[in-house]
């Protein structure tokens, strides 16, 4: 595919609802567990999500937009939402990644975006020149990158459960 | 975790509803794309979850009730539901994957299960003896599996499209 506004649109919109699906109303081990060692269990990946809206995707787009590619993107913390998620219930992560998503499209809109913008550069503090069009795209696929996630290490938690069926499972041996 | 009928319980109920805000309103392509070749599109996973319904899960766990380990399992046939789903659109498969899960968990909880269900063996038509609690753990993997495979087909159309990117975003390249 290529990359449409109206297609990207339509992921980012949804993906806050789906979350709120596949999340809500579980257990704590589901909620709490991870795939080991300093990995993320899906508390911390929507925190990490939130701070994606408050410090990525649509500041870095303004400042493609207001200064192209002469001021470098500021670096994303992955680290942030382990102090900004600290004593919050991941109800509330839910709602406000939601929140703070609905005011990012809205802005979006209103940036009144056209084919120009889309071939704007800006330059990444790793990867150097990028477009537009690439942040965008890249809004979309990690979005459902950890929507994946959460679902990979939620089904690693039975991982020993499944006995032999292991064998048909590839989320349970991938990564 | 030790599996838990009430945790498995919690990812089997939510599953139609998080693939129906997953999917529904996305264009004709997000749908219909595959990761190439023979692998499936979103369209062709929802029929399979539908097949396994059908035929799969609470069809096992009866013979295992039923005949132990004396009856193997009917092989289940991944192929179904190109046949099956011909015509119909995906907004009909969520909602026969809806109704069929909804009725599927009313009868596992008419089934009374206790602890010594749990430990009952059944045969695999590949892996031999199996227990009845793995089967209901694979259930629970299975459609977690799956989320997460209609997640990265989707993911993967847009690999041409996040330019560099693509090191940071571990779905594009998995599988």
């Amino acid at each position: 595919m290529k990359f449409s506004l109206a297609h990207a649109v339509e992921i980012l919109s949804q993906t806050p609802a789906t979350l709120k699906l596949l999340l809500s109303g579980l257990s704590a081990p589901w909620i709490g567990n991870n795939e080991g060692g300093q990995t993320w269990n899906p508390f911390d990946v929507v925190g990490h999500l939130i701070h994606g809206e408050r410090t990525d995707w649509i500041p870095r787009l303004k400042i493609i937009i207001e200064h192209g590619e002469a001021r470098p993107f500021t670096p994303f913390d992955r680290f942030a939402q382990f102090e900004a998620s600290r004593g919050k219930s991941l109800q509330e992560l839910l709602e406000t990644f939601a929140a703070l998503r609905r005011q990012n499209l809205e802005t979006l809109q209103q940036l009144n975006l056209n084919e120009e913008h889309f071939k704007l550069k800006g330059t990444h503090p790793d990867f150097g020149p990028v477009t537009f069009e690439q942040l965008l795209a890249t809004w979309v696929v990690h979005d459902l990158d950890h929507i994946a996630q959460v679902a990979r290490v939620m089904a690693k938690q039975y991982k020993a459960e499944v006995g032999p069926w292991i064998a048909y499972l590839s989320i349970l041996t991938a990564r």
